[in-house]
């Protein structure tokens, strides 16, 4: 009878051991959103188009999924991180250019005053981008970008930027690819200035990254081919530009698609008009606390018309303060 | 005795079945090349970068090979592919435009006269694309191109376009993948025409054909959003624009290029200047009865300071004449 007993015993351990381990291989998806319609909506949506045999099964090299970057995947608040980093590589360059203490908007970055810089305009912030990220080669540019990456700190949580991403959204990007999804950026950012973070922070490789750009030209410099980035705008992936962008890039229509702003509003509307299941969701900024709250009348990441349509259409918003356990990673 | 002599028989035919599986599993790689330099040169290339430990060994996620289209993978004589659909299409529209029968460059094409049509020169050959390739959504223009393909036949092979493709360049485009790399088109050629039949003919997604592009416009008709495709070149995707688009679309430097005429220069340059190994290659159209022999005096492909570069540096020079056992799958 003890030999019985203790075969028994043995065997629900072992069988508790692999039950454990299969729980720990399938980690729980989405583990930092609470339950609630975003999260429901997002798993019934997955399981529906990736259901083999059912009539909403959609083939894995068709499911793209398409992501805003500021504010959808990491903050944006003060300010845009990269025009953090133009303000910073403006103060670096300025020894260089004494011209800029009395030339708008130089002179505003300068002086410290943002009320200037602001009534600069987009004209001006054009200016400042062009200054601060061309003239160098396209090998050379990332490696600045990541020099900055390294040194600089967001002013209130006191991290690196690259910190100060959403750790939901970093669940859903992987639960997504590990579902066969094809997980692409679709941001009004700089293309070559995401690239220098995207595949280790989020996971998406550069080719699937897609930005603004600004004209390149190839010159043969002492036998050596380079890229020179030029002070010329080429494109800017916002708003209508992100539809066209993604045609261009991707050339099928995402299955997916999440914004935060009116910047991403046709992404999401040309994402809807596809035939069977699609999935648009909005990333509401809810939460002074943990983070920033802000939507309708916000200078940075302004979300009014898209979260109208978005409440009329039905589609997913993310009401950060409700829907998150847990904002960044480096929450305690 | 009989028993053990059924075993041993038994486990010999079990292994001969096992082992033919293993041999189709493992196709012969490039079995449609001849054994010859080029196809050493790849073999070698291919090992020495996929080889872990080595060190040129390369991770998968940087093993990116570009080839050009026209020349490249399918023939382009007696004109580009995707001209003769221009041409067709000028014929399919003229009906709702009578003023072409006195505009050039469109009266050259429905009079027939290459000729007149080669003396309007580019501007002439941009003003037929915009207006063929224009004035459509990007949903319709597929539907056209896809039309097309199935009822033209190339003149000479009278076999749809479509199967005029290299079976040796299927074969490494093939072996490239199954080795770890990311295969990419990048081509003069229209980008929205290659995406037609690219993931068919050449096992090559949407998303990895990188071509040139005209604008395109996001609209609202009758509350469903489209994308209009305007009469304007956005970008020509050949000579030195082929670096500056390989770098805005996927934003890593290639580690094998492959093209077949001046058009393709840069983008070789571009990639042998990459740290490491690399590997760059021309096809070089040698055989006037299985396909056709040009280079330096064509018209559609010339290849003139490329081969003079690809001889001084090196660079695989396929003699398709003595390289390929069979140009296309049709052969006999």
């Amino acid at each position: 009878m003890h030999g019985r007993r203790r075969a028994i015993r043995f065997a629900l351990a072992a069988w508790l051991l692999l039950a454990t381990a299969a729980r720990a291989g399938a980690a729980e998806p989405l583990a930092s959103w609470n339950e609630g319609a975003p999260k429901q909506a997002i798993l019934k949506f997955v399981g529906d188009v990736t259901r083999e045999g059912a009539p909403s099964f959609v083939p894995a090299p068709e499911r793209i999924a398409v992501f805003d970057n500021d504010g959808t995947l990491w903050a944006e608040h003060p300010m845009y991180f990269q025009l953090a980093f133009a303000l910073d590589r403006v103060k670096a360059l300025a020894p260089g250019h004494p011209e800029w203490t009395s030339k708008p908007p130089f002179s505003a970055v300068l002086a410290g005053d943002l009320k200037a810089l602001a009534a600069s305009g987009e004209k001006g912030i054009l200016e400042l981008v062009t200054a601060t990220h061309a003239g160098v080669t396209t090998e050379d540019f990332p490696k600045i970008v990541a020099a900055w990456l390294d040194s600089a700190r967001h002013p209130r949580f006191r991290r690196p930027y690259t910190e100060i991403v959403y750790q939901p959204m970093l669940e859903l990007l992987r639960y997504l690819r590990e579902k066969g999804f094809k997980t692409y950026i679709v941001s009004g950012g700089g293309i070559s200035f995401m690239r220098t973070f995207s595949e280790k922070v989020y996971g998406v490789p550069p080719e699937q990254v897609i930005g603004s750009t600004i004209a390149t030209q190839y010159e043969v410099r002492d036998g050596r081919p380079v890229l020179l980035r030029l002070p010329k705008i080429d494109f800017i992936d916002d708003k209508a530009g992100k539809p066209v962008a993604i045609e261009k890039f991707i050339g099928r229509r995402p299955l997916l698609a999440f914004g935060n702003s009116d910047g991403d509003q046709q992404m999401l509307e040309w994402t809807a008009a596809g035939r069977g299941l699609r999935l648009m969701g909005l990333v509401h900024h809810t939460d002074g606390e943990r983070e920033y709250a802000y939507d309708r009348e916000s200078e940075f990441g302004r979300l009014d018309q898209a979260l109208d349509e978005a409440i009329a259409k039905g589609w997913i918003v993310i009401d950060m303060q409700k829907d998150w356990k847990k904002i960044f990673a480096f929450e305690s």
